[in-house]
């Protein structure tokens, strides 16, 4: 399996190590045989070799802040050019995303697909805005389209969606699908305002300098729209739904929830009401015992309601290195497995 | 795709319903064409009719306790001759458990693997004693040998680890996997004594007259010795894991977990020891904090703890006419799709 890498931040690090580690398992296990072909960075550089670059040696030079146009194969190709000369059989793009354009993630996704490459992506951009275009795109040219790490990181959702609930008839989606807004309301419940709350989610790197997306529920409102246009085949955009934070969640409200046996927590819901399909992000009072309830910190996690099965519920990372690299793994040992 | 149901009782009568309210569902998304050939059951009678048995009729028979063999295709044949002898591509086997012999299910089971029928089934006597001769034999004819239902009914376990967390370097789970003893738990939490919880829990149809496969821990073991073999590769039986019920938990227990933030559970555990594989069952004291904690009354669940993800947590319903139907659901369109 030829692997091309557009993006080679966190995400994409975080495959390639994982890929590197687990080279020999994964040869055991799924008789999966890879090479990396190609690497294209807009910081950090490119390099280009069809008989296998040295991952390795990329991770090395990403650590030390050192071009990947110095390593053998290094090159000044732009990501989309380098999408559309590559001897690649999957794209695995995971560049930083832009909610409002899904750009440059859209093109390369594209480009990629028209050339039959399969595509594998962790970002939410091309997924929230494009997805029924990339989709029927994909489906013409007989290739894959997975982006398991969009919602959740590697915490099975998407794929659990498709391969274990498949035919469960599934009604309606509610989850915890912003870790960073979950572990300020949890900080809040342990007795901080929410500015110190917020301050000490800054200092771990969960949060942003300025914190709109997350606190304002637009990272979980892109999440929502993503289940609701793949799940429920809805043709949604993150506009459509309405969508509140949690800045108006107030240490009081907190207290009189917890006093009523119940915990705010900024769910994201989706949901067939008649023939529409319904999305929104919004704090909701949730009853301790419920699962949702006890999902505490920077954990996310989503209930499925369905008709054969009632609830289940997934809990587990919603972003980070290993984890988001890991989604991309799974999308593509699926990719590999059902072409044998 | 042609079905021959051996044990038409809730389990099957279950799958039986989801197929038929399904079927358009089951069709328009995944081309999936099905057709119940025949039906063996010890109580309830047999019938057998290459052209597709009336499965609606045997649902209503067998809900009025009239023989399947007064209907179209009514027969005499046993279950191992039906199998033996049906012209069928998947036998669903969900005959009533005995852990002991794991029979008349393994001989049912052996005999469709030899004749190249693909098996699923929901009995944990095959699984937890000879997994690993199923495996081999199904691998022999290439013919798939899937048994979702087996623990914690259609919520994803095994077919989970199998898609969702491929390759994913997993290094233990532990879980709540018998909901009596949960329910039991529960009450007792409450403020009930054990007996009265019992009460209860048989009152409601959790617990047997004679509840001790539940309460000293042996479902759960049956269960966790499945997880050991075929998410471990080891080979043990159940009787050679360490196994204590909920019977020595005290109300004083309890009430002194509650005073320092844990809650006590019965957690089934499986996890590599160096080479060797460990397997037990439990109560164990959960911090508050732990996903499993907050999982009350009857639902089970299932801590995964990976190299790629950290920890994975599942929570559904574990037992049931619709969820152990839907298991078998699952894994036959697994089966679909992977001939497709």
């Amino acid at each position: 399996m030829r692997i091309l890498f557009v993006g080679f931040g966190v995400v994409g690090q975080g495959l390639a190590e994982l890929l590197l580690e687990r080279r020999q398992l994964l040869a055991a296990e799924y008789g999966l045989d890879w090479q990396a072909v190609g690497i294209a960075d807009a910081q950090k550089g490119s390099c280009y070799l069809p008989a296998g670059i040295d991952l390795g040696a990329a991770l090395e030079a990403a650590a030390h802040g050192v071009s990947l146009a110095s390593l053998p194969g290094g090159c000044d190709l732009d990501a989309l050019t380098m999408i559309r000369q590559a001897d690649a059989d999957v794209l695995c793009e995971a560049t930083w995303t832009d909610i409002r354009t899904a750009e440059p993630a859209t093109s390369h996704l594209r480009a990629a697909l028209e050339r039959g490459m399969h595509v594998v992506t962790t970002n939410k951009g091309p997924l929230a805005l494009h997805y029924h275009e990339l989709a029927a795109l994909a489906a013409e040219r007989r290739v894959e389209f997975l982006f398991e790490g969009t919602v959740m990181a590697g915490t099975p959702l998407l794929n659990l969606r498709r391969e274990c609930l498949a035919g469960s008839g599934i009604q309606a989606v509610a989850g915890i699908f912003n870790g960073t807004t979950n572990y300020i309301l949890t900080r809040m419940e342990e007795g901080l305002p929410y500015a110190e709350a917020l301050a000490q989610a800054q200092q771990l790197g969960y949060a942003e300098a300025v914190p709109d997306a997350d606190v304002l529920g637009h990272d979980a409102l892109a999440k929502v729209t993503i289940l609701a246009n793949v799940v429920f085949g809805a043709h949604l955009t993150p506009a459509d739904s309405p969508c509140q934070g949690i800045t108006g969640v107030t240490p009081e409200d907190i207290a009189r929830a917890r006093a009523e046996g119940q915990r705010y927590k900024l769910i994201g819901r989706v949901w067939r009401e008649g023939e529409e399909v319904r999305a929104q992000v919004a704090p909701e009072l949730v009853p301790l015992t419920h699962p949702l309830a006890g999902v505490t910190g920077a954990t996310n996690a989503a209930t499925f309601t369905t008709a054969a099965l009632g609830e289940v519920t997934v809990v587990g990372p919603g972003a980070g290195r290993r984890p988001t690299g890991y989604a991309m793994l799974n999308d593509l040992l699926h990719i590999w497995r059902r072409q044998r």
